[in-house]
This record gives structure tokens, C-alpha cells and sequence, in this order.
């Protein structure tokens, strides 16, 4: 049992990770390592992979700056092994790891990431809040009463209406119409956009049920449809709420892996809430 | 940590499982753990999982009266915590954490399964070989010449022909003309096979190599495209074999995970061989 390396899998909203604690900060993980560690039959499986990093040691100079203010630096990766600025389900797993190692022991604490500081609340033992940052519209001047600045194509359907935000990644929202049904929806294709994002973006289909409760699928950019996008989930409320001219800051979103809080915070910034479960802690003789 | 249960993920040819000690056959699983641990985003995740009982604990009897002949029962559920009679790329596994645990010490014994006491023969350290036991032409009056007993119906090409076998599970197989490329074939909905079969079939798709020598992908019954399935090379082999007038006793078999090895044994039964890996050790709270 010689060269094992330690980790722990676990996932919000069954977006999921594989958590690789490197508490001394001295053991980078080549691309090819977080893909095998990803790889859901050859390896161990996840929707990407967080070293787990003191933010004192990060090789990144942008991230050792936040070491005055978040001890533990997420150290995230797409499952192919690229870097990532940030993943929403993913701050809150992380944090629960860093509460039930005793690494952190607050409610409330910050942590390092790619895209800045994040301050993440636990709310009781089942729900971790975490503030996402700043969102705006990508076209800050469409008028509300015109809600839309693109269409969304998808096999079978006529083009489907829908408002592009920016959370720091791209989402394109379609508020469904009531002759369309979201579960018979075939997402395996990638959804055509038009006008076309440069950078392509993730795209969001949204069913209504009532008073800041919305239902969504999610088909993420690179990746095809997951069972949960916290910036997806995000996304989708604040589009749903534009909609409804600006009203209501508290959302109950149901994605395929469960549910999240959505919550418009001041500052046209918005958190995140949700659970956050460890599944399995093990060794894996990484190479 | 009190009441985690230990598992050990491994698989052959990315076909993979998660097994579960049970060294005193004291701990059945129920449908919806099996269910959890295979669970690729909220659980562990597997195309399957194995239970590793004393045959003599077993508690189906058929199995017990292995007892005399295999020391270690292959208790072997499908992803969604169904029993399965038996899984050819999951005895090989199977084999090689008996092995790796000291519970078998020969280079060749025999395990219990569902489907009756199969032998695996280690060759080397990396080719784990089984017995899959008797296969048969689903039409024994098959004339060779013909060669062909069904047709397969994929999106966008005319109808394919295709041979079906039996190997305890049913197998139809298409050899595909060099017109319609491997690759590119969309697997994702099921094949219409016709004569439709009365409890569904797995799906071969076949471009001949060269002598001995196959590629293919599958589509499993029940489950969809998978990266490797052990009597599914076997049938793919055979039917190649059958098509090329019997000539043929060994296949190289390339599946999209890997390369497995078909033996055409003496008395109509076949044998299947290639590697096994065990990638993680750990513990989960299985509830």
C-alpha cells in the first residue's frame, strides 16, 4: 500500500468531486492525474477534481495574496485535467470537507479560489451558503419588457426565446412554453444559439411552478447535461425574476439532483445554498 | 466513522464494479444500496457490484452446493440492485481482489456465481482469463452460408444484417460494411432489432481488423453504450468466427476501453481474458 493518495468523494446536488487533500501544498496534480482521478470508469469519477491546498502554498501568486483572509485555497479542475476559475457546488463540498476535517471550524469562513475570496456560511448542519459574487445581464441595456436577446434551437421545436447573464461564466435562460415539456426534452445534442456566444455558454431550460420556485435542466458548456449547475441554478432564478419584473429575492430552484437556494443579495451579487454530502473517504495509488 | 462499510472500486476494460466484503456473509445488501453505491454522482458508482461472500454463507441454495468446488461466491447485483446471473468482465475483477487479498492463492481456481461455478486462470500478471461457459447460434439450423438471422435498424442507415447468439445472455451481432463508419454511429437509442426479441437483446456493432482481429462497440440491454462488456466481445468474436467458416480459435477484440481476448474452447464454450485493475480502496456510510 506504498504511494497511496488520499481522497474523499462527495457531491451538492449530485454535481459531484473528487477531493484530494494536500495539506502540506506540496503535491501539484499534473492534468493527466485529475483526469484519471475523474474518469468515472477507469478512475474514481467526478464532474471535476479539488486539491485541497493550503492558500499560503498555492503556486498561483493572484491566489497567495488571499491567504490573509481564506486559510484553505479550492484548487479546482475540469474533469480533462484544465484549470477552472470556480464551481459553485464545488465551494460548498469543499467547505464541508475543510468543517468535518476540523480545518476550519467557524460558520461562516472564507475561502481561496481562482475567481477571488468566496465566503461560505453553514445554515444548520444541512445547507452551505455561498456567495457567488457579482452577476449582470450580458447586455446590461435590454428592456424588460422586451425579457430576451437570443434564441435557443433544440431538435423537434420551434426557436425558444431566451436572456443571456454573465455569473463569471456565460448561461443563455429559456423560460419553457407550456406546449413544450421539460423531462421529454433530448439534451444529448448541444443546444444551437443564436446569435452564436463567442466562447459558447451554458443553456438553462426553465419551468415555472410558482412564486419563486422554478424547475430547471441544464446543458453545460464542454460537458452535455448534468444532474446540477449551482451557477446554472443561479442564472436561471435571477432570468425568472427579471421576468417577473425584478420581484422576489428568495428562489427555490429543483434541478435533476436535487434542490438549491437561489438568493438576490445587494449589490447585484447572489449566493447559493444547498447541501453538501461526503460519500466516501479512500486511497487511490495515484501514478 | 463508526458503521462504514468497505468497498474496493476496480474494472476490466472500463467495464467497471464496486465490490463489497462480506467475509462472513453476514451482510446482505438491499436493492437500494446496491443502487446508491452504483450511483455514479451521488454514491460511488459502477456498471455493477459485487458482494464478496463464503459460498458456504450464501444465501440462495443453488449457490451454496458451489461450496465444494469455490471457496468465494460472486454475489452480483446490476446497477439498479437487480440480481444478475453472471457478468464476464465482472468475474475477472472479482478474481483479481481474491487474489490481491490472499483469500485465493492458485494461479487457477474456480468461483460460485449465480450462473454456476466458473474457473479463472491468472496468465501472467496482467490477463486474467474465465471460462464463460457454453454458448449457442440462437438459430442452430442456421445455414453458413446465410449468415445472417436478423436485421438491426440505426438512425440514418439502411437496415443492417446480424447474427444472434446465446451466451446465458442474448447477443445480436452486426458486421458492418465498410460504408458506415464505426465511430461515428449514434448509440444513443436503443437498436431496433427485427424479428424484435421477446426480452430484448445487447448490441454489437463489428468492423473486422484483420485475421483474429475485431473492433466493436455495445450497446447493453437495459443500460445503453458501455465502454466494454465481456460477453459481448465473446458473442462478437463468435459471430466473426462463424461468418469466416469456423476458422478462427483466438480473437484479439478491441473495445472502445480496452483489448480483451476471445478463445473459442473445445465443446462450444468460451473463454474470455484481459486485464484487471483495482483503483481505490475505502470506506462509505452505506445506510
Amino acid at each position: 500500500m506504498a504511494d497511496q493518495t488520499a481522497f474523499t468523494k462527495g457531491h451538492g446536488t449530485e454535481n459531484d468531486f473528487v477531493l484530494v487533500p494536500d495539506l502540506e501544498g506540496a503535491h501539484e496534480l499534473s492534468a493527466e492525474q485529475v483526469a484519471w482521478l475523474a474518469d468515472r470508469r477507469a478512475g474514481i469519477g467526478g464532474d471535476g477534481v479539488i486539491r485541497v491546498v493550503p492558500t499560503a502554498a498555492a503556486g498561483d501568486s493572484s491566489v497567495r495574496e488571499q491567504a490573509a483572509e481564506a486559510r484553505w485555497f479550492m484548487d479546482y479542475r475540469n474533469a480533462d485535467g484544465s484549470l477552472a476559475e470556480m464551481c459553485g457546488n464545488g465551494t460548498r463540498v469543499f467547505a464541508a470537507y475543510l468543517r468535518r476535517e476540523g480545518l476550519e471550524t467557524a460558520d461562516e469562513f472564507a475561502i481561496a479560489t481562482r475567481a477571488g475570496v468566496k465566503v461560505v456560511r453553514f445554515e444548520g448542519t444541512d445547507l452551505i451558503a455561498v456567495n457567488l459574487g457579482p452577476w449582470r445581464l450580458a447586455q446590461p441595456t435590454i428592456a424588460r419588457d422586451e425579457g430576451f436577446d437570443a434564441l435557443v434551437h433544440l431538435d423537434g421545436h420551434e426557436p425558444l426565446s431566451a436572456l443571456s447573464l454573465d455569473l463569471g461564466n456565460p448561461h443563455t435562460v429559456v423560460a419553457l412554453p407550456e406546449s413544450v415539456d421539460l423531462d421529454s426534452l433530448d439534451l444529448h445534442r448541444i443546444p444551437i444559439v443564436n446569435p452564436v456566444p463567442a466562447h459558447g455558454t451554458n443553456v438553462e431550460l426553465v419551468r415555472p411552478l410558482g412564486a419563486g420556485h422554478i424547475r430547471l435542466r441544464v446543458h453545460e458548456r464542454g460537458v452535455g447535461e448534468t444532474r446540477s449547475c449551482g451557477t446554472g441554478a443561479a442564472a436561471a432564478a435571477l432570468a425568472t425574476r427579471f421576468w417577473a419584473g425584478g420581484q422576489g429575492d428568495v428562489w427555490t430552484v429543483d434541478v435533476p439532483g436535487g434542490r438549491l437556494r437561489v438568493r438576490a443579495l445587494p449589490g447585484q451579487e447572489v449566493e447559493l445554498a444547498g447541501p453538501a454530502v461526503l460519500v466516501a473517504d479512500g486511497v487511490t495509488p495515484l501514478v
